[in-house]
């Protein structure tokens, strides 16, 4: 007895931030977000529920993971499982699809695409709404991979109001930059800073007040198409999800010089004329948003400062799609 | 008719800084500060109060400076001149000594000498508490350049009653290493930072708050002689500091390349068993709290990536002296 199921995601980068759970088992966020879904970044997985297997398996990008690692996986699968009523062990092939080792963040698009293959192999066939539901319980971020362009995932209060929903499909000019200034792990994971700033940053609840009317108004730019608006909003609601962290004891600084860089080439070339804006999440890393028809623009003035393999465009990307 | 003074003042750094005022044109702070008082950095200041001046003149390190420059001086011995009933002019001649031309702010000192300048010339005669009354009228951060050591700003509710308390002499292993990261002059005055930060930044008031609490501990570790201790909350009032400017709309950023790598180096000093502590005032240097026992260590470090002359070594520095 087998069954299979097959699916791609998008990565996606939040221009209103995920930042902290009020729930660490299910997932559920302090605040709402909102994120661009990008076509550069992807994942293709396959999942196939077999009778015969022993245990799961899980080969990430053709190499067999550790039991460890495939813990988290197994753990999610079983959400399919025990409403299916599925006793079969899984076989999981996933494959990260990005321009260059980029060390950026794959567990959005790795569990989106993990819950749409598993959403077809356990015959469950959910919904988008339903489906990012059950990606949130992954990974946060990878709620909001379900569906393509612009997405808010909404807070709600319990696991069965906590969903995304699609806001634009972004289907006009407009794109991101992104700076890869290191590759290396992280030395404090997103969980852990999340968690540390929660518990100790006097700044925490005035953040989540403010993220919430960043919201509103992000909203409101994106149906105006304003990308000077769209842009303030996220660069400022970043640095102020930073300043959370600066202000954790002991305190949690992302940043490395390149980032601040970047960041400095960034307001030059507003200074000339070219609207684009950062945002940082839990790394060092920078992602511009921009107009997709000036990223050229924008890729040779920090090829002045990075390699060209540092420096990826991506225009906005389509949600999930079963193969 | 004419008479004079002259004092010298000391710079100084605030560990628990001075980030906002509740009174502009009194120059009352929003909560307490505390400081080291460097001996490598001093300002002497002569002012000559003579019948036979059309206006006053004031000579920086031996440049007359212009009529809006001496505005400023001009105002702030005018304080001096209404309360002794002096209706003449005054020459004021101030020299800067610092190792090199730092860059660093001088307005501390500055202030300090010409409070102390004018308070021999007007025969005022004031004592140190009174001065530094007069001090902070001219720059906040004067008014704890009167007493050397550590020294305490409180802040007091009125004008009376905000003014500078010797907190304990440094006579220890203290010092600081001064990285000077750029020499040019901020793109935003710390006048116009702080008034936006107290404007527009959601994180103010808990800023205040545990800037509050941050001093009870420091002056605690100070009686301790816990460096310790003194360096964790000192580094990290400051950034959270700077999380309020992260913060503001428009955000303040003061960071430089250069300021994140001497945060780093001051990480690794750490992880190798030298116990230092950075701190970041409304600009891109950074000063280094450290055992002054140790300083040369942690030059010779910096030095890898630094010049020579951009790194200044202090132990802490005495009150105003009158010449």
């Amino acid at each position: 007895m087998m069954s299979r199921g097959k699916a791609r995601a998008h990565a996606n980068i939040a221009l209103i931030k995920y930042w902290g759970k009020r729930d660490e088992e299910l997932f559920l966020p302090m605040s709402s977000s909102l994120s661009l879904t990008l076509d550069s970044f992807y994942t293709e997985t396959e999942v196939v529920f077999d009778s015969k297997l022993d245990r799961d398996y899980f080969y990430l990008n053709d190499k067999l993971q550790s039991e460890f690692q495939t813990k988290k996986i197994s753990k999610f699968l079983d959400l399919f499982r025990i409403k299916k009523d599925i006793k079969y062990n899984a076989l999981i092939k996933s494959v990260n699809y990005v321009p260059t080792a980029a060390g950026l963040a794959s567990s959005a698009s790795g569990f989106a695409a993990l819950a749409a293959a598993a959403n077809v192999a356990s015959g469950l066939n959910l919904g988008e709404r339903e489906l990012s539901i059950y990606a949130r319980q992954g990974s946060g971020s990878a709620t909001r991979s379900i569906y393509g362009g612009f997405v808010e995932w909404r807070e709600g209060n319990s696991s069965e109001n906590s969903y995304a929903v699609p806001i634009d499909d972004a289907k006009w000019d407009i794109g991101m930059v992104i700076v890869i200034v290191r590759k290396s792990k992280k030395e404090i994971s997103s969980r852990e800073g999340m968690k540390r700033t929660v518990d100790t940053s006097p700044f925490y609840n005035a953040w989540v007040k403010s993220s919430k009317k960043d919201l509103m108004e992000i909203k409101k730019a994106i149906w105006d198409k304003d990308l000077e608006k769209l842009g303030a909003i996220a660069e400022a609601n970043s640095l102020r999800m930073h300043a959370t962290m600066f202000g954790a004891r002991p305190p949690i600084i992302y940043f490395k010089p390149e980032t601040i860089q970047v960041m400095e080439i960034v307001k030059d070339l507003r200074s000339d004329g070219i609207p684009c804006y950062f945002t940082m999440d839990a790394g060092p890393n920078v992602k511009i948003i921009c107009r997709l028809s000036q990223s050229k623009i924008i890729k040779d003035r920090l090829k002045e400062r990075f390699e060209d393999e540092q420096i990826i465009i991506s225009g906005p990307g389509p949600g999930i799609s079963y193969l």
